[in-house]
C-alpha cells in the first residue's frame, strides 16, 4: 500500500514559524514628530523570526496594516499551535514561505500610536503618570517609519533586503523609499496606494465621526472608567469592513440570505446573515482594539501622501534607490489598481525597477490577507532577488 | 441690435411647474400591511400638477426616494419663486418637461412611514393618543404602493399613463407593475433595482445601527423630549451620501483638497472638503427628517424583492401588462447596471416592451436627480407613447 504522502504548499496557515516570542524596545532620548510634537520613553512592541546574517542585510521589514500588530507569523509562547490562530500573516512568513524565515531575518513592529504594545494613546504619559488619551499627538505614517529604524538600528539590521506591507503597512514601506533610499533594497507594495482618494477619506471621516459622538468617548479620556465607546468603535469597523470587501465577494458570501428561516422578522433586528457577519465582526473588534488608536491610524492613512512637498509624485521619488513589486487586485475599490498603477508609472519615470501585478481576486482589499497562492508567485522570487542585491550592496560598503 | 433671446430648455430646474399646494388625504378605514399588522386613520400628503383629462388615463405617478416628499417641482404657497429651492425633481416635472404637465396629471405623495406629512412613525397613534414611535409596524414597498393606489382612487384616476421613479421610487414603480397590472400603462424604473445586494444592505445596517445605538434614540421613543437622535442619524446620512456619489465625482469635486491652507491641524476636525461636505450633509439632514423614518425606509429597500415568492424574477412578472424604461448611471455602485439589466432580461423573457439605456455619467448612484438632460431624451418620448396607449386601453374600458 502506497502512504499517503501530506504535501503542503508554501503558503499554507501553518504556523510553521513557529513559537514567536514578543520583545520590547525602549528607545532612547525624545522623538519628534511630523507634526512637531515630541514623545518621550517610547516603546516598541516587536517580533523576530529568522537570523540576522553576517552582512545585517537579510532582514525584511513587514509592516501592518490599521488593525494588525507584531503578531505576524507563528504562534505565541503557551498556545497550543494545533489549535491557536496563527498571526496575521502566516500564510507569507515562515520557513519556505514567501517571506522565507530560513533565509530572512524577518521583523514586525505594532506601529507607533498602536494599541498592541507599542507606544500609544493608551500607553502612560510620563509627564502625567496617566495615559495620554486625547493628549497623544497625531502621528503619520512617516514617524512610524522613524520608529521602525529606531529598531532595525538596535537589532543591528545594517540594510533591509525588503520592507513589505499590504494597505497601510504598504504605505509605510513606499514610506520608507522615500525616507531611508539607503537602508531599503526592495519594496513590495501589496494593495496600497501613494495616497488616500477623497471616497476613501470620507469613509474614514465618517467611522471617526462614530467615536468621537459616542457618549463613551469622553473626549479621548476613557481609560479610568468602565466604558469605553465600543458601539462608536464596532460602527467605524463596520464601515471599514464592508470597504475591505467587494460587492461580488458580499454577493457570494451572504446574497441576501436570512439569517433563520425564509420570512422577514418585520422588525429592526440583525436578520440578513450580511448585517449579523457585520455586526459580529463589530462586537469582536472592540474586545482587540482601543477607540483613540483607530482615530490615529485612519488620520494617519489620510494624511498620507507619498508626494510630500515635491511637485509631483515623480519629483518625490527622484531619490530612491529601491527596487519595486507593487500588487493590486482586482476587485479592490478602496485601494485601486489605477492607483496602483499610478505609482508604478510614476517609479517608472524615474527608472526604477518597478514589477507589477494586477491580481485577480474576488476577495476586495482584504485579498492580501486571502490569497496566498498569487502573492507567493510574486513575492518568493522578489525577494530571493532582493537578497542577492542586498548582500551585493551590503559588501561593497563594508567588506568583510 | 439684436434682442437677445433666452432659451429656456425643457430640463432647466425653473419652478415652471408654479405654486402646488399640499394637500392630505385622509383614508377610510383601515390598512393591513404586508406584515399583516394594520393601520388606522391613515392620512397620505400629495401634490398635483395638471389636470385629469377626461378618460382619467393620462396620470403619471411620480414616487419620491429615501430623503424625499410629495414636493417633487415648483414652489410652495407663499415662497418666492425667484429665491426658493423648487421641489426635488424640478428638472422633471413642469409644462414642456420630461414629465410635462400641460399633457399629463401628475401626482406624487409622501410615503407610508414617511415624515413629511404622511402617517408614519412620528404621527399620532390614534389607539394612545401619543406618537408611534417604537410601535409603528414595519412598512414595505408594497404598502406604500397599496396607499398610493387609495389616493389615485380618489383622485378618480382610472388608469396610470405612467409611474415614475428613482432608486426607492423605482422599486415602488416595479411593484405597482405586479401588483396593479391593469392600472399601468408604462413604467420608469430609474437607477433601481428589482432587489439590493448584500453590500447595500450592509450599509444601510451600518445606518441604522449608528441610530438605534444613539443614546437619545431612546428605543424610538424619542418625540416627546428635547432630544433626537441626530448624531446616529447623520452618520448614517452620511454612509448613505458617499454611496450615492461616485469615486470619481468625489475625486473631481473634492479630491484630497483641504478647507484651510496646505497644512494639516495635527487634530481630529474635519480639515479635507470632503469631510466637512459630508459632515454639513449629516448636520442638514437632521433638520429635516425624522430617524424613525429613515429607519423604516432602509428596511423597507432591504426586504424589498421584486421576485417575491416567485421561482425566478421572470416568473414573478409574468403579469405585467406595462410597457418599461429602465435606466441606469454608468458610475452608480449602488443600484448597478448590472442589476437593471438583470431586470430587463427578465422583462424580455416574459415578452414585455422594454427600453433600456445606461447613460453615461461621474455622478454615481445621485445621477437621476443631476443629469436632466439625458432623461428627458429618454422619458419624454417614452411618456408621450405611454400616453397614447393609456388613453387607447382606457377608451376600450369605457368608450366614452
Amino acid at each position: 500500500m502506497a502512504a499517503t504522502q501530506t504535501c503542503r504548499r508554501p503558503w499554507e496557515e501553518t504556523a510553521s514559524a513557529g513559537v514567536s516570542e514578543p520583545r520590547t524596545l525602549a528607545l532612547d532620548g525624545a522623538l519628534t514628530l511630523a507634526g512637531k510634537r515630541t514623545l518621550r520613553g517610547v516603546e516598541v512592541a516587536y517580533e523576530t523570526y529568522g537570523r540576522l546574517d553576517e552582512w545585517g542585510a537579510n532582514a525584511v521589514l513587514v509592516c501592518h496594516a490599521l488593525s494588525g500588530d507584531a503578531h505576524v507569523a507563528g504562534t505565541r509562547p503557551g498556545e497550543d499551535p494545533e489549535t491557536a490562530r496563527p498571526g496575521w500573516w502566516d500564510i507569507m512568513v515562515g520557513p519556505g514561505k514567501a517571506i522565507d524565515t530560513d533565509r530572512f531575518f524577518v521583523v514586525c513592529s505594532n506601529v507607533l500610536g498602536g494599541c498592541s504594545g507599542t507606544t500609544g494613546p493608551g500607553s502612560v504619559d510620563p509627564d502625567t503618570g496617566r495615559p495620554y488619551g486625547p493628549a497623544f499627538p497625531l502621528v503619520t505614517i512617516e514617524d512610524m517609519v522613524d520608529v521602525q529604524a529606531r529598531l532595525l538600528d538596535a537589532l543591528g539590521v545594517k540594510r533591509l533586503a525588503a520592507v513589505v506591507g499590504g494597505s497601510m503597512g504598504g504605505m509605510q514601506a513606499l514610506s520608507w523609499a522615500v525616507r531611508y533610499p539607503d537602508r531599503v533594497t526592495a519594496v513590495v507594495a501589496d494593495a496600497t496606494t501613494p495616497r488616500l482618494g477623497a471616497q476613501a477619506i470620507a469613509f474614514h471621516a465618517v467611522g471617526r465621526q462614530a467615536i468621537l459622538e459616542d457618549p463613551h468617548y469622553a473626549n479621548g479620556d476613557y481609560y479610568g472608567g468602565d466604558v469605553r465607546p465600543d458601539s462608536g468603535l464596532a460602527i467605524a469597523r463596520m464601515i471599514g469592513h464592508i470597504t475591505y470587501l467587494s460587492d461580488e465577494s458580499m454577493h457570494t458570501k451572504f446574497g441576501r440570505r436570512l439569517r433563520e428561516g425564509d420570512d422577514y422578522a418585520y422588525e429592526f433586528v440583525s436578520e440578513f446573515e450580511v448585517e449579523t457577519y457585520l455586526a459580529y465582526q463589530g462586537a469582536r473588534f472592540v474586545e482587540r482594539f482601543d477607540a483613540n488608536t483607530y482615530l490615529h491610524m485612519t488620520k494617519a492613512m489620510d494624511y498620507f501622501d507619498l508626494r510630500g512637498e515635491a511637485a509631483t509624485l515623480a519629483d518625490a521619488l527622484r531619490g530612491v534607490r529601491s527596487r519595486f513589486l507593487v500588487t493590486s487586485f482586482s476587485s479592490d475599490w478602496l485601494f485601486t489598481t489605477a492607483q496602483a498603477k499610478q505609482l508604478v508609472a510614476a517609479l517608472r519615470m524615474v527608472d526604477a525597477e518597478v514589477w507589477f501585478s494586477e491580481i485577480e481576486s474576488a476577495y476586495g482589499h482584504d485579498a492580501f490577507l486571502l490569497e496566498p497562492e498569487a502573492q507567493y508567485e510574486l513575492i518568493a522570487p522578489f525577494l530571493t532577488e532582493a537578497l542577492v542585491e542586498s548582500t551585493r550592496r551590503a559588501r561593497e560598503v563594508t567588506p568583510l
